[in-house]
Parts: C-alpha cells; sequence; structure tokens
C-alpha cells in the first residue's frame, strides 16, 4: 500500500478499493458498533499472520470512533463521544481495587498538530502522590494514576522511548496508557476519528518520525493507545489528490519520498480539533479509570 | 502565475522560470545588498503599472531579507539579522522625537504556524502609557508604541480589519507596522526568508483566509508590514511537485481549489522558527523606533 | 472598612463584624437560594443610598454563588455549577431572537492569577461572524456573541476601557459582559466563590491597579460582570492575620499602603483555580446566550 | 532566624542584623566583583560546620548576582547579565571535550512565579541527540546536554526527585545543572537576583513544598543550581511587614504556621520578571556549555 496512515480503518479502505469489493478480510475479525446517530464504533482484530499482512498492522485490537458533526457542534456531543470511548476503553482496560495506570501524553505542545498528548494528559486526574500520602493500596472509586509528558528528543536529547521506559519502571504499572497525534491518509478524518490500540504505539509516526517502538517487549508493561488524526503527510495528500492525473507514479513517488519530509500538512482548524479531542480522551480516559469519580 | 505566494522575490522568480533568464524587469527596480556572508538582502521596487502587471503586487517597496543556517546555529547570527532588519526598516520608518506607531500582531497564536504576530508583538517594547503618564510628547531615545494583538475572526466574531481600524483611531500613529504570517511557494523559505513592504497586507492570507485589506486606504494611517513565510499552500506544493509528471495540469488545478482549502503545509521544525524569527524581528523593531534604548 | 475586597458578601460579613450582629441591612435586600448540598447563592440588592454607604457598592444587583469541594473533586459539580451560574445570569440576561452579546476577557494571561478572564473567553462560543456570512439577524436557538481579550496596559500602552469602547462601538451589544479576576479578603473565597453584578467593573482592580471603570456610563452598553476572586491584596492579608496582634493598627496601615503595592498574594493551587473556574463560567454563559445548543 | 529564604546573601544579612555589625564571619569566606556600575557578585564559601550553623546552608559555594534596573531597560543589560552569570558558572562548570550536562527545569509551568525552570529549559540548546546521531564521544565547540522538565507532583504522581534519578541514570551526565524558583524574604530581591549553588536544591521549596533534595548523595551526580526568587513566603511578608509593632511576636508565628502554608506571594511584574530571567540564565548557560556556538 502506498499510502502511510496509522488508521487500520483506512488500511482495510484501501485493501477494499484495490480488491474492489468489501466484506469478509482472511485473518480480520470485524464488528460494528452504533452507539446513535452521530457516534459509531468499528471494532477491527487482526488475528493472525494473513491478517498482518493483509492490513500490514501487527495482531491485536484497533477499534475506531467516529463523531459526525463535533467541531463547533453541541456540547453534549462531546460528552456523549466521552461515554462512548469509555464504554470501547473498558474492553481493554478493566477497572478494579488495585489498577495501577501510567498516562504518556506523547508529542511537542509547542506545535499545535502534535500537542494533542501533552494536553490530554494535563486534563487527565493524576492520582498516585494521594495513594503514597495516605499509604493506601488500592480504592474502590478511583485507580492509582500517574502521567508523564516526555517531550521530544529535539528537546530532551532523550530517545523518547528510554525515558518512558525509565517513568514506567519507577511506577510499576499494569497499563501504560499513550495518547498520541497520528496520520491519516483522509483529511476529512482529522476532526472526526479516534483509534484505540493494544499492539504499541511508535513515538512521532503522526510527525514522520520513526522511533523506538513502545510495546509490551519494549516497556514490559501492557500499551493500550489512543489516538486522534492530526496530520496526512505529504505524500499522502499529494498521491491521493493526483490519482489519475499522473503520467509515472512510481517517479512521483520517489520524487516525493526526497522532497516532503520536513512538512506538516494539517487542518486549519486545527486548535480546535486538538481542544476538543483532549477534552474527549481526559474524560473518556477519567471514566474508565475513576468510574467512582466520573461517569 | 499559478503559483500563490505573498513574497515579491518569488514572484520574481517565477517570471524569470517563465521568461527563460533573469535580469532586469519592466516596471521594476532591484538591488541586492551584502550584509555578510550569510546575511543578504534584495531591495525591489515596483514602480509602475508594468511592474505591476509583470509581478501581480500593488506598485511599492518590497524588501527581502535572506539569512543561512540560522536554524540551530549561531546564536550571534540572530542579533546581527536583527541589526539588517533595523537597518532596512530604517529605509522606510524615519526615527524623530514625536514618532508615534502602533505595532499589530496578526494570527492566531493556538495555531503554530499562524502565531509569527503575537509572539512578535508581545516581545516588542511598548511605551505610550508611559508618554502618557509623564505627560510626555515625544523623547529622544524611544517613539511612542502601543501594541494590538486582535485575535482571528473565528475567536472574536469581528473582521481584524475593523477592530484595527477602531485601535489605530484610538492611537492616531504614523505608522501602522503589522507582523504576520505568509505563505511561500517554496518551503525551503519557511526558515530563511523575512520580508518587509509598504503596501499593505491581507489578515489571514497566508492561512489561506482573504480578508479585508489593510493599508493606507482603509486604515487612514501609513502601513508597514514585517512577514516571514511559515506555510506553503497545499495547491503550491502539489503543483511544484508534481510539474511534468501531470497530464492534464487545468484539471488538476481546478480539483486542487475544490479540496485544498481548509489545509495547511507547514515545516516540522515550525516552533523553532516561530521562537527565532519573533526573536529577530522584535529586536529589529526595538532598535528601529527605540534607537536610544537598542542598538 | 479597612479591607479591600470585590465581593459585596464580604462587605456584608464585615459590616456585621464591625456591628456584632447579622440581619437585615438598611437599604439593601437579601435573598439566599440552595441549589443542592454544595452550591448556594445569595443575591444581594444595594437599593439607594443608604446601603450604598453602608456596603461601599454602587446600587445594583451583586449575586455571589459558593461552591463547596469543587478543586479535585467530582466533574459532575462543575456541570452542576454552571448550570446554576446560568440560572442566575438568566436573571440579568434575557435570552431573545435578536440578543447581541459581547464578551470582554479582562486580565493578563501571562500571570496566573490575573489570566480568569483570557482563558474563560477563549471557550465561550463566538458566533457574530457566522450571523454576518449568514446575513442573518437573529437566530432562535443562539445569541450572536462577540468576544474581546484586550489585554493589559503594560501590553498594549493603551487605556483598557478605551479598547473596549472601540469594540463596543463595533459590535453595538445589547449587553457588554465581563469577565474579570477578583480580589477577596478571605484567601478561602479563592476556590468557592463565583460573583456576578450589573454594577460594572473596573480592569485590573484585582491586581491592585484602579483603572477607567466600564459601567453603562462610560461604554454606552448595559455591563454584567462575573468574577471570581483570585487574589488577596497584602495589606488585607496582613491585616487580617494579625487582628489583634498588633501595637498600633493606624501606624501599620501607612506602613503597609507604603510597601504592599507591588505584591500579589494567591493560593497555591492557582492553575487548578482557573482552569476550573473557566470551565464554569464559560459554560454558564453558553448555557445562557446559547440556549438551544448547550443545556 | 525566623525568615524563611533559599538566598545565603539574605542569610549574611539576616545575622548581620541580629549581631548588629557587618564583616567576617566565622567559617564564611566572602568575597565581591563588580562587572560594571549595574552588575555585582558575591561569592560565599560556607567553609565548616560553625559557617554552616550561622547561615544555616550546608558547606559548599554560594554566588549572588545582582544586577540593577533590568525590568523594562536597556536591552544590552541582560547581555552583559548573561556574560556574568557565565564567568561565575565557569568557577564551577568547567568546560572539555568530554564535557557531559543535564539540564533540569524545576517548577510548574502553568503558574507563572513558578515557571522560571520549565522556561529556561525551553530556551537551552540541548545537543545530546547529535552526539548520538553522528556517534560522536565529544566536541571542541560545544557540551553533550540534554533537557529535562519533570513536572510536579499534583500533575506526575511522581516524586521529583524520583523521577530525575531516572533520567540522570539514562544520561550520566558529569553534571546536573538544575534551574529553579527561589524564595526570598524581600521582594526587592525579586527582579534583581539570580543565585548559584553547588550544594543541591529542593523542589519545590520555592512554592512552601518540602520535597527530597536533589544532590550529590541522592542522584550520584554531581548538582549545580541556578535560581531566582520570585516568591516571598508570606510568614516571611507578615513578620518583615510588622518588626516592632506587634504585641507577641511568638504567638503570630504559631498563627501564620498554621493559616500561611497555601499562599503565594509575588511580584504583580512577576511575567516580565520570569520573561527576562529565563533569557539571561538560558543564554548563561549556553555562553558557558557551548563556548564554541555563543559568547
Amino acid at each position: 500500500m502506498k499510502y502511510r496512515t496509522d488508521l487500520a480503518i483506512e488500511n482495510v479502505e484501501m485493501y477494499d478499493e484495490e480488491r474492489g469489493q468489501t466484506g469478509d478480510i482472511d485473518g480480520v475479525q470485524m464488528e460494528k458498533v452504533e452507539y446513535d446517530e452521530a457516534i459509531k464504533a468499528t471494532r477491527i482484530k487482526v488475528l493472525d499472520a494473513r491478517g498482518e499482512a493483509i492490513l500490514q498492522k501487527p495482531a491485536g485490537n484497533y477499534i475506531t470512533i467516529e463523531v459526525d458533526g463535533l467541531i463547533d457542534g453541541e456540547e453534549e456531543l462531546k460528552a456523549r463521544a466521552s461515554k462512548a470511548l469509555a464504554e470501547e476503553l473498558k474492553q481493554l482496560i478493566h477497572f478494579h481495587y488495585y489498577l495501577k495506570v501510567l498516562v504518556i501524553g506523547l508529542g511537542n505542545d509547542k506545535v499545535t498538530p502534535d500537542s494533542l498528548g501533552p494536553y490530554t494528559v494535563s486534563k487527565v486526574r493524576v492520582t498516585r502522590h494521594w495513594f503514597i500520602i495516605y499509604e493506601s493500596e488500592g480504592d474502590e472509586e478511583q485507580a492509582c494514576v500517574s502521567g508523564f509528558i516526555p517531550g521530544v528528543m529535539g528537546s530532551t536529547g532523550m530517545e523518547t522511548a528510554d525515558l518512558i521506559k525509565k517513568a514506567a519502571d519507577l511506577v510499576n504499572p499494569e497499563i501504560v496508557l499513550v495518547v498520541d497525534s497520528l496520520a491519516a491518509r483522509n483529511i476529512g478524518r482529522i476532526s472526526t476519528t479516534i483509534q484505540i490500540n493494544d499492539t504499541g504505539i511508535s513515538p512521532g509516526a503522526g510527525m514522520g518520525n520513526h522511533r523506538t517502538m513502545l510495546n509490551e517487549q519494549t516497556l514490559g508493561h501492557r500499551v493500550i493507545s489512543v489516538g486522534v488524526p492530526t496530520v496526512i503527510d505529504s505524500s499522502t495528500l499529494i498521491i491521493d489528490a493526483l490519482e489519475g492525473y499522473i503520467k509515472n507514479p512510481v517517479e512521483v513517488e520517489n520524487y516525493i519520498e526526497q522532497n516532503g519530509q520536513d512538512m506538516i500538512v494539517t487542518s486549519t482548524d486545527i486548535d480546535q480539533v486538538i481542544k476538543d479531542f483532549s477534552d474527549i480522551i481526559a474524560n473518556g480516559i477519567n471514566i474508565t479509570l475513576h468510574p467512582g469519580i466520573y461517569s
């Protein structure tokens, strides 16, 4: 597949385009859920090597939540989206008395389309210090949550995955919950889509950087990630726009590969996207991790 | 010309590409100045209707300052760039005892590539309140400077030009000095180029919005603007990348016009660009307006 | 009264302390409303010159909303506080088809305890540009709202009241709704209290600056203000702390007056206070002005 | 001594007040340096247990740099202050080919008077990733510098010292260079004073929190810290203001201890202080660590 996307649902779409039909995919299980007229979820499970080869994603769960008409829409729709997100997260994170979670906000808070992670984590309820102060081992209403915003390698000089591993060693969480900006093929995804997955994430992927993967193998803790597409990469933009108009597609791909590396393509209302989706995701996480306090 | 750029020097480059040669242009006067091995200025003067037709810019002065190797380079280079900018600004703004200037920072401080104006103005020395408190009519060392960050229409509900006109009426300045993000054709311009001009500016142009023009006709005050390219528009990106590969250029242009409107294309190090260039421009303005204090 | 406070309810408390009793006050009408166990409102109406002399506030309405246990408490309490605020605001602002409001965020977004106004306004739904684009004169679901963050005199060089008057002239609103930080006597008020009033406000009062008053006389439009105490002034702190321990109170007051001017006294969790109360107030305003969209 | 201050020079002043004279102090060595008419340094060396008992500071170096007239003053004075700071830092940090430094920004970037550390570190040139990419062991022009902004315990749930120890383990630096906000007795210190010391620092001390100490014992790396007073604590304010007016000082101290804990007292121009001093300190650090690039 010639497009770069972090969304499994777009890999499905592209596979369907290629084969000219929709329907069952070998080694992939799909289920659709309709929360209401505006909110839908698609649960994609990559089961085995056949599914991995077709969708080019490691085996595991990929849940996409799609919300229509969010930007500048009804405030109450944001609350419904948070609840739907929490419902889906609960499939992967089960609250219990001793639950301990480290929430990571990847990305650069100084570059708007890369700031989703830091903004979201700053709105998540962090509680671990209270467990320490009150010498408490668990709680019926809320999990023991810590938060970490590691920054980007250009500002820290350190590999982000290394820093996160160190923070995870300190906290020893059951789950590392990572929030990041993603890249999509279709610009329409930017203000409508959230993806949850349990197969790990590569910091900076949305920004075109390919860093050490964060997953259970590298961190030694289970990794759940939540992301929102905030950019499309420039090669995707160009190829997608010009399908059918181009004389020599291969040559074009080479050209783009050499020239498009240092660009970000994003939406003009990206500030509003970051504001709305960081609210939705932080609330969804708070409902999931602190069921006695948020609902 | 099929490319959208705010830089007169790129219009010259495109005209030269079209006609297949460089050199004199009818109705345009050009002069190059070399400050040092890293800093160059090109002074373009559009003299008359012939120049206006060729370069598609209103008659007036367009000064481009090009700085090599600024990002992550020597700190001292930024100081030299500020001084070069001040030298060029002084050609258009003459300090005197009664000089009164309103400095405007256009753009949206919440979207990184659109935040140059607000960041720059927050670093300019504002003095008007001291002139009022001390009941002073003028000063030998510094101008009477006010600063205004009008925000964007999506946040204020007001036409930016209307708000600026109101602020200008309040202050009654000799010069309205506007700082804004610009659009360029060539992404390499993003971390190297500053443009000064005295023909007015259209708020939001860099972001693809076309608002009421700010110039002497609309404001009733002389307008000098200083800008840095921080985005290239997506049509420019696509057309420029694919020159020669496209079957039907006109059809492509139509396609892009319909689909590319809501995108921003910028550089991955845009946070550093904004930080460095807001420092350089604020210092250049401070040197020009407050010669007794900055140098 | 020796304490400086912007809260009418604290003037009532101080008057009660002085006279050694509570109960009816000449020229003042008071009513208490209990929204639920955590949220109470006190509606103080200064009726005439007797009430003005006693409470040292101009005649008009002063509504105090008190919320217990907000910081780090249940998220849902914030939603209830927004609704209570909207109920009280509706007593002073009646939604109708042609309602036009200019919302002003006073203060300095770069100084945390002074940033309530700017943060709140950035979360209010601004709609005026849509009315213009669609050439609409009114709407059944939402008011025509514009937003303005004028900055502080040290950054603009302009008197804040003058700038606001210019913006109000541009928009011609039925109501100018001003959000600002206030000063209280009692530090416990900082994370619990919201005051609404309809008698005007003085920009910068919370920060110890006394600027031109914003009210119907100076602006030519009705002014409603919403504020939260975020600072106590240092003289208040000292006098309040040391009641009874001081040898010569008058001398102390003189001392403080000369030395305490340039200080801010605030709470260590002021960042959380600004975050929570800007959410509550913005939502309360959105519910009041856009009843068809928020609820 | 009844006042809480992080500045050794204020401990000297208080000791001199108590004993009614100035001059030599047992176990303490002092030296004054005058850089120019506006910039002075005082080098205090606590030599032994006698000095530790008198000044209530661990043995080591405490260098105070005092700058007159910085706020709203000449830009060039800031450059001179950076150079003086670099001169003093060089006494404790010797640049060499293999120098490796981890720069830490303590504090909360969302509370203005506590944001000095994060702002400063964001302006320091970080280079470690380039050493890794180019597989370089050292450099003649610049040190191998990493940067880390650990956040505050209320946002991370983690003890700040623990997080820093983890980051230091990752980088293995010769020196951990910590930048933090400090508390002073005298509010006049807020816009004039920088302190360097080599005896460690307690995160959050300036904000009234007492956390695990950062020093060579706890981190296993040499610690140099640079701080600027940005707050005075409320007890200091009250006691200092009322010296001589109070009937029963001990009772007052008890009262304050119980009531003054959650307050911050700072200066009204704290935003400008943070902006100016983060520039000065970042430049001073850049000159010290990257002598081939900054000067």
